[in-house]
């Protein structure tokens, strides 16, 4: 890049990662590379610079001397998180750790760094770095875990669209509730020191952007639907949001979702789409992240290599949820929440199903109607419903799908039953009216999977910047 | 798909997609093809029936009759929109307009369709069709639009990704009003009926969701610098909002924007990286929605494929401000707004310069500082800043961008003069104090691109639930 450089240096330009990937073709040859300063340790005469662009996870090694440099002293002094140029000789060091080294013969400072610099060599704590939102990308972890999220996203894009899915941004900005799945934001533009009220002293509304009151979406599946009868598969991938006053290292406020929609399908299609999205993912960040999967496993969680594997070598266990109660319920001296038929199934009954009963992920199947949402389709058996929820070890649910209601009559019970607007539904009804399909789908949390790639335990450090309750930086 | 089905059909079932792509393969064989009755046309004891699941843009042509359908009259009765499992033939139809079609040996209905389904064969306006926003996208039309802008979305990851850029999900809300672009809506869970306030009569934001105010994003650049100083090179793609109360077939007040930020970069960089990028997604769609702009060129706009293949192939023009606007003075004579050495230009001026003067797209630079945000950088003139706007003919700006101010002193003067919040970018001043580089970036508004790509006119037609001053439907 820069093309004032280009004109004055002969030198080749290259970032980090095309010379660590290609370091071999390099050698005894002469490059330039931009950077940022981690660390410089100066003997007498001569110093090594470790430097990095973020291109590439490792590091290059860069030697320079007084004797080569003019500006020795200078960049020798510099401060860690400095800017700088360096062009060389690549040197291939076979008997080192590191394969080569970069023998400065110019270095020239882009821009200097100040000795308060809040990230200096040692090892900083997650919760420290946290309060450094728009520097922590700089270290190890951050640039890691960053750089998993970004190539983990674009491999369910190209999961999705291989497979002909259609992209769809279904809104953020919504006036229905797409399933009393939680408290809501609600966006407006009215002046919040003076509301105007209507003569019933309510809100009046139509002072209001768009006339009515609007939310943040807490689910795209509803929109979504309507474009998987026109499209057959269509897949969401953007933020949502829960105004849900909960501090856990698993919640946050806005957090990314994909949720996959498949039209002349049923649950099995969708449990089939599921397992193969969750492999397809996993093994793809395993080939163009090794180094951040192996620091990973190196300093955040000793088994992640082990269990990613696993997951992709497995073929997922299927059980109904009448089947797993029976089976959880044999060990319910060892939980905290005893297991019941009706119950919704903790953390601690998902893990013991996929942990030690399976023994790899599960889809648990068929679950009772009440402690599902309205729009899942009402089995046969008139109690339960074609609901699934995929559970993986050290996490529990990661997946949650179902199949939907495709009878215009039974979906109107259920909107009524459940005591909801109808006259909100009405496109939604509309669905199964014209050209009704069977139909299936799911909604994936982008940061547990994010967290169950990297091993990362609180959603914080894989959101870049994560609102929770009372954190809303920058 | 449909694991009953499976069980029961011995022929392949397949997409329209894959059946279109490859009919040849499938000459003389059974298949089975789920999807939607566009239209039926009955003569005596058989029936012709077209058909699209919505996978690919041409339908399939299925003929049925009573001599092989017991159910010929159920079928041959079904109303337009009707979801139906059709089984047969292919048989190859070289002398007809269609390729092939299936003769069918079994038709089932999946989900009927009633006589008052509003998209009946004839052609309807897309004022109309924008009251169905859950119907509209199995038009042609709509159809046609929302494929193109999902091939396109995946063209812009797919295009970063190769070039190793970060995909950086900047926050939706956020606390820092970006660069004062405009209006915006605040998002809060503050009962508006009872807002609280303080003992000095202000909103009492404590009790507030984050504790403080917060708005949606008008653009996710600031945050984005803080990433591109730590990966090098990123790129945003997300919704970004304007509480703008414009009613015109440009804006709309939810839209999606792709922001790349590069360091070690100047604007030159920017330039190329926003001229490679254009090319690369153009060409994409032309190669991977050939059906899709074939039928925009015949139906919506009979210049496209031209002016899309004249994009692809021209090296984009340079000019500065300065000398545009002498160029333009000379023709001030056809302007609604005359153009000077200080002004805006408008759609007007840009569209004369990039299809009369240049006759392809061009970058004009270097803009005075007075009309551009506080962050671009200021040039040794003193007077302009190393701002950049892409041009293309049709549209006028596609594509605006900058270098970034990389000098800590001046960036607080321009802060200070613009009577901005000085506390509320101390990260954004952070960056230029540790490590600050040249750098760049641009913002392209996803649906300009959409319409561009597919020459529809107006925003509300790319959109998938369009949001504008009043209006938010579902």
């Amino acid at each position: 890049m820069f093309s004032k450089m280009k004109e004055r240096k002969m030198a080749e330009k290259l970032d980090v990662r095309t010379l660590q990937r290609n370091y071999e073709d390099y050698g005894e040859k002469e490059v330039t590379v931009g950077g940022w300063v981690r660390s410089i340790r100066n003997s007498k005469n001569f110093s090594f610079m470790v430097l990095n662009d973020g291109s590439f996870f490792t590091p290059v090694q860069v030697v320079f001397s007084a004797d080569k440099l003019a500006n020795y002293e200078e960049i020798s002094h510099q401060n860690v998180g400095a800017a700088v140029w360096v062009t060389g000789l690549v040197t291939l060091t076979p008997e080192m750790k590191q394969p080569f080294e970069i023998q400065a013969t110019e270095i020239e400072v882009e821009g200097p760094s100040t000795p308060d610099y809040p990230l200096q060599k040692k090892r900083h704590t997650l919760e420290y770095l946290r309060t450094l939102p728009h520097l922590r990308a700089r270290t190890n972890t951050f640039e890691a875990a960053f750089r998993v999220r970004s190539v983990a996203a674009y491999a369910i894009h190209k999961f999705f669209q291989e497979r002909d899915f259609v992209y769809t941004h279904t809104p953020i900005l919504t006036s229905s509730d797409a399933e009393g799945a939680g408290e809501m934001f609600q966006a407006t533009t009215l002046d919040l020191k003076d509301v105007p009220v209507d003569e019933k002293g309510n809100v009046d509304f139509t002072q209001d952007f768009y006339g009515k009151p609007v939310n943040l979406t807490v689910s795209g599946q509803l929109q979504g639907e309507t474009f998987a009868q026109a499209f057959k598969k269509i897949y969401t991938f953007g933020p949502t949001f829960r105004a849900e006053n909960s501090n856990t290292t698993r919640h946050a406020a806005e957090f990314w979702m994909i949720e996959p929609e498949i039209a002349f399908a049923d649950l099995e299609d969708a449990m089939e789409l599921a397992e193969a999205m969750l492999k397809y993912v996993i093994a793809y960040v395993m080939e163009h992240c090794p180094e951040e999967i192996a620091f990973f496993n190196s300093f955040v969680d000793k088994g992640l290599i082990d269990r990613l594997n696993h997951v992709v070598r497995s073929d997922f266990g299927r059980i109904s949820y009448t089947d797993a109660v029976a089976e959880l319920e044999k060990h319910n001296d060892e939980f905290e929440y005893k297991v019941f038929w009706g119950c919704d199934l903790q953390t601690e009954h998902e893990r013991y199903l996929t942990e030690k009963i399976f023994k790899r992920p599960v889809f648990v199947t068929d679950y009772p109607k009440e402690i599902k949402a309205f729009y899942m389709k009402l089995n046969e058996d008139g109690r339960t419903v074609a609901a699934v929820d995929c559970l993986v070890p050290e996490i529990g649910e990661i997946i949650g799908g179902s199949q939907r209601e495709d009878d215009y009559d039974k979906l109107l019970s259920r909107i009524r039953e459940n005591g909801m607007d109808e006259s909100t539904y009405g496109y939604y009804l509309d669905l199964r009216k014209y050209g009704s399909t069977r139909h299936a789908g799911f909604g994936l949390g982008f940061e547990r999977l994010v967290m169950y790639l990297t091993g990362i335990a609180n959603i914080r450090d894989v959101l870049p910047f994560p609102r929770t309750v009372g954190n809303c930086e920058l």
